[in-house]
């Protein structure tokens, strides 16, 4: 005997939910004995799902975000604003962990691509041509974000410019002699266009010299490598390029016996939702995470809807004036 | 025509690896155009995929994660750690976040469960029923964290006696007036565990009262009810029952012209990656994170290698002298 059975008949004859028999279909998670009971009715009836019926392409509302790290406190600003506008639209976000990996981010795209998300959201942590044969292969969308991704959907920071305004405020008030804490230029936004908006705000508004040192995003190496060279010598400035370089240049700062802004000025990207808990209180160029977050979930779910998107949005950076910048006398 | 074809037989015949035939038989994104391809051929000779075999249960090496939240301090670090943990034994987490919202965390289980993942690890917000019933439906291990989950297997924090140690040592140094900021006491592991030690160390060493406000997790409202009892009184001491609490309690204490620990001592549980930061070092009582992470981790492998575990385990606590309890005079 064969006839068509539905996943409603199965679910009937065997007192349990439509979505359990339809979680057995798709090989989820079901009790055991559940499973023997729906496998049974299956098999009396002689039920074969239609392969091509299942496998036609179904919303599941789900959209897959890869992210470089969990513990970082623009990340998780990011994330929590992307998951709350995707709640709201009726979606669930499913996040992958790539822990600034490339070699993870990359098998975690295709790893999503296998699980019948509806798009995927990619935070990226470096650029690389694997992304795009990665995403051309798959039939949804994939936005990118924090990273510019030419011909490909891409939300980045407006880090050139914002770099250029640091460069400016430290020349305009003759700070001279500048500390720059960049992060690894695999890191094109920050460690490459962040870092060349500084240099040439700098040259443009006559510092004369700026030591790059490269540090991650991290307290504790950020600390080493300002330590170091406050071991040497006094710049009037240190720019830092991240909230964490920014806690560590204020400590290794007081460490050496210095005072803000008195002996070295401070301007940082970043701050967030520490800013107020420094003495004084920094002087910041911020980005709006949560608009990045925000922007990328409207995004994705435009393309998902047939919606015309552009390629390429920017996020605009805000200059706030805090204490931690003085000017020097020439 | 009916044979047997394999899946090596699709990928050759349509010019694709293996692993996007079978992304395209498991419904994954495959681009319209090798999906077209590759169904010709299924169409040709007729192909019938197994239902039973494709349903058998097959290893994702996928381990769901539900999480309160993304951007506590605490969270991330127990994130981080669980997933290195997983990823060190070759196992991916997958994770959802529930913004304390425990109808999300009861779906995101659900949904986790239809993803065809290992096993699911639960850091839950509250205890409720309907957590057993959604965990007894599933065929794979669900372990919970930081609540303590009867009958289920549960990794929690030693919340009762860190609040005794609190209380013990607030009465020990004769602050004889404490204002203790809780969270909800649905929250049981912070809200009625860690306050009932608190309570009970505080009884036990002196402490002739303590006022109990209820915040949340943020910044925002714990210094508004702080706030609120200093524009009325000074304590001896503020207990912080979470790291935004003790930010808040520092900056709220300042605000109101008051010197920590002159004229109000500060105890608070978390501190982690902030306590460097304050002036003064403030006195905390930790657990570890990363510990816990790593227990989750291990304990949700071993119950998938079917291998023996606790049912229940608890991370021990540490208390850290800092410099923010000052010895009251009788």
């Amino acid at each position: 005997m064969k006839k068509n059975l539905t996943i409603q008949d199965i679910a009937e004859a065997a007192g349990v939910a439509k979505s359990t028999v339809s979680r057995y279909l798709n090989n989820g998670a079901v009790k055991e004995s559940t499973k023997k009971r729906i496998k049974e009715i299956i098999e009396e009836v002689n039920y074969e799902p239609n392969a091509f019926a299942r496998l036609k392409a179904k919303k599941s509302n789900i959209i897959g975000v890869v992210a470089p790290c969990l513990d970082s406190t623009v990340t998780s600003m990011v994330l929590m604003s992307l998951d709350e506008t995707l709640k709201k639209a009726g979606y669930t976000s499913l996040i992958l962990n790539t822990n600034h990996d490339i070699e993870e981010e990359l098998k975690d795209i295709e790893r999503l691509g296998n699980m019948n998300v509806d798009g995927i959201i990619v935070n990226a942590t470096k650029i690389c041509n694997r992304h795009f044969e990665i995403a051309n292969q798959l039939d949804i969308p994939v936005v990118f974000l924090a990273q510019h991704f030419e011909n490909q959907i891409s939300i980045i920071n407006e880090d050139y410019l914002a770099g250029y305004k640091a460069g400016e405020v430290a020349g305009n008030l003759n700070n001279k002699d500048v500390l720059c804490v960049s992060v690894d230029p695999d890191d094109v936004a920050i460690g490459v266009e962040r870092l060349n908006g500084i240099l040439a705000g700098c040259k443009d508004f006559g510092v004369d010299h700026v030591e790059v040192v490269r540090s991650d995003f991290g307290n504790i190496k950020s600390y080493r490598v300002i330590d170091e060279v406050l071991s040497k010598k006094k710049p009037d400035l240190i720019l830092c390029s991240t909230t964490r370089q920014l806690l560590a240049a204020y400590k290794c700062i007081r460490d050496h016996g210095y005072k803000i802004p008195d002996d070295i000025s401070v301007i940082a990207f970043g701050g967030y939702d520490v800013v107020d808990l420094l003495e004084p209180l920094p002087t910041t160029i911020q980005f709006n995470p949560k608009e990045l977050g925000q922007v990328a979930a409207t995004t994705i779910l435009d393309v998902i809807d047939d919606k015309e998107v552009v390629q390429l949005q920017c996020i605009p950076f805000v200059f706030l004036e805090g204490a931690s910048v003085k000017r020097r006398e020439s």
